[in-house]
């Protein structure tokens, strides 16, 4: 019996602590690839690289797996895994992360990891993107691993709904082990930025950006209640974002005829 | 009475002629202010500075109004305005395009015109991206400049269904009138990509992807009919991407006990 093949992909890049856990749990359930930006591209969203040049190259990182780095975004390694490393063979299962910090909630949009799993279920393979809600570059991921070993194992056994891929977050290690895994919607939150105005030893004006998460979100079937609580959460997300009790609204509503 | 507020951005550039199109139109329907990047964000999806700085400098660029230009992207542009340009101001409408090329269809996720749209329905703001299904530069947009007044305004009348942001396409200019506006769903498609295989002056690999549009959608209620049949498509899209429909049926067959 051959076993399944798995793509592994990220946003933090393919020297981070997070990648290595992943593949280590994945090397259990296949055989492993992995093609990953070669640095961070954290909040690069759904971003592809158009009118611009793509590096691709091989990197011995990981022990017998197979490892290419890509200057492109999440969402182009992907694409670079299907159509040039991948050739005929097909991928059972992909997966992206551990992301160093919460993809939860609103911030799914802004997330280079799950734009990884949300490309991968475009072209119809089973997808997962895995994140900690541990922003830093040390976290801590043991308590994580039985988690992404049991949830990915789910996937290759049932497969996906078709055109959805999982967002999977955990909570940061806490004193006590995590309670369980919930299947989830999206919550209801949003990024309230400041914008912190500096100059430049020119004189020039620039701006860092800096996000408070406000959470307006008071239901218990959500991801952020899920983190809060110690569970892990499990969001299905789809890419026909179509709103569509909005057309009937609008069709009932809305004078759309142009003289 | 106070004229609306309309903020106008884009994701081709501050200097493109779709969106000198889309301040002329807006000026007719209230005060126009262009927070817009200082140059092409195409496919961009929706991503967000972090880690670097943005700039963000008043411009003289279009008669009568304030404009802004930054090195951010789409959505870094919506949240400058809100934050920084607008202060206690709030819009009462967010445009933006009008773009060269098509985001029927699964384009949609790798939009950066749609970006600044969806975020400014995060942001709780009625929002239209609008595109034009004609890359060129120098795109005819004399077609579609009716319809895209005709659309605000039904927007500044009506108002948005909750969470929702238009995603507009106008077909190119052909021999015939466009025959009217379709409420649509998204298509099912996606692109096919190509990598094209190179070598630098150092002899060192590089790629360039290309991509083709192919088009699974044999219904007639979805964008892509819409434009191949010279109308103008209007689907309505949500950020919230959790598939309901996947939750129960995974909290049927799935067994998530991690032991």
């Amino acid at each position: 019996m051959t076993k399944p093949l798995i793509l592994v992909s990220n946003d933090d890049g393919i020297t981070s602590r997070g990648i290595r856990v992943l593949v280590s749990v994945m090397k259990k359930l296949g055989d492993v690839v992995v093609v990953a930006p070669d640095s961070p591209q954290s909040g690069m969203g759904h971003a592809i690289t158009i009118g611009n040049t793509l590096r691709l190259d091989e990197e011995e990182i990981f022990d017998d797996v197979e490892a290419y780095k890509s200057s492109g975004t999440p969402a182009d390694c992907v694409k670079l895994a299907k159509h040039y490393v991948f050739h005929d063979r097909k991928p059972d299962l992909i997966v992206s992360g551990i992301n160093h910090g919460s993809n939860t909630s609103i911030s799914v949009l802004y997330s280079g990891t799950m734009s990884a799993a949300i490309e991968g279920a475009i072209e119809g393979y089973p997808s997962i993107g895995f994140s900690l809600c541990d922003y830093s570059a040390k976290a801590d991921f043991s308590h994580v691993e039985d988690y992404v070993y049991k949830i990915a194992k789910q996937v290759l056994e049932h497969g996906m709904p078709k055109g959805v891929a999982l967002n999977v977050n955990f909570p940061p290690k806490r004193n006590e082990p995590i309670k369980g895994i919930k299947l989830c919607r999206q919550a209801r939150a949003k990024w309230q930025e400041e914008f912190d105005e500096r100059f430049d030893p020119n004189g020039r004006k620039y701006f860092w950006m800096a996000g408070n998460f406000v959470n307006f979100d008071k239901g218990e079937d959500n991801d952020e209640w899920a983190i809060a609580n110690n569970y892990a959460s499990v969001v299905p997300c789809q890419f026909d974002m179509t709103a569509y009790h909005a057309i009937t609204q609008m069709n009932e509503e809305w004078d759309l005829d142009v003289e």
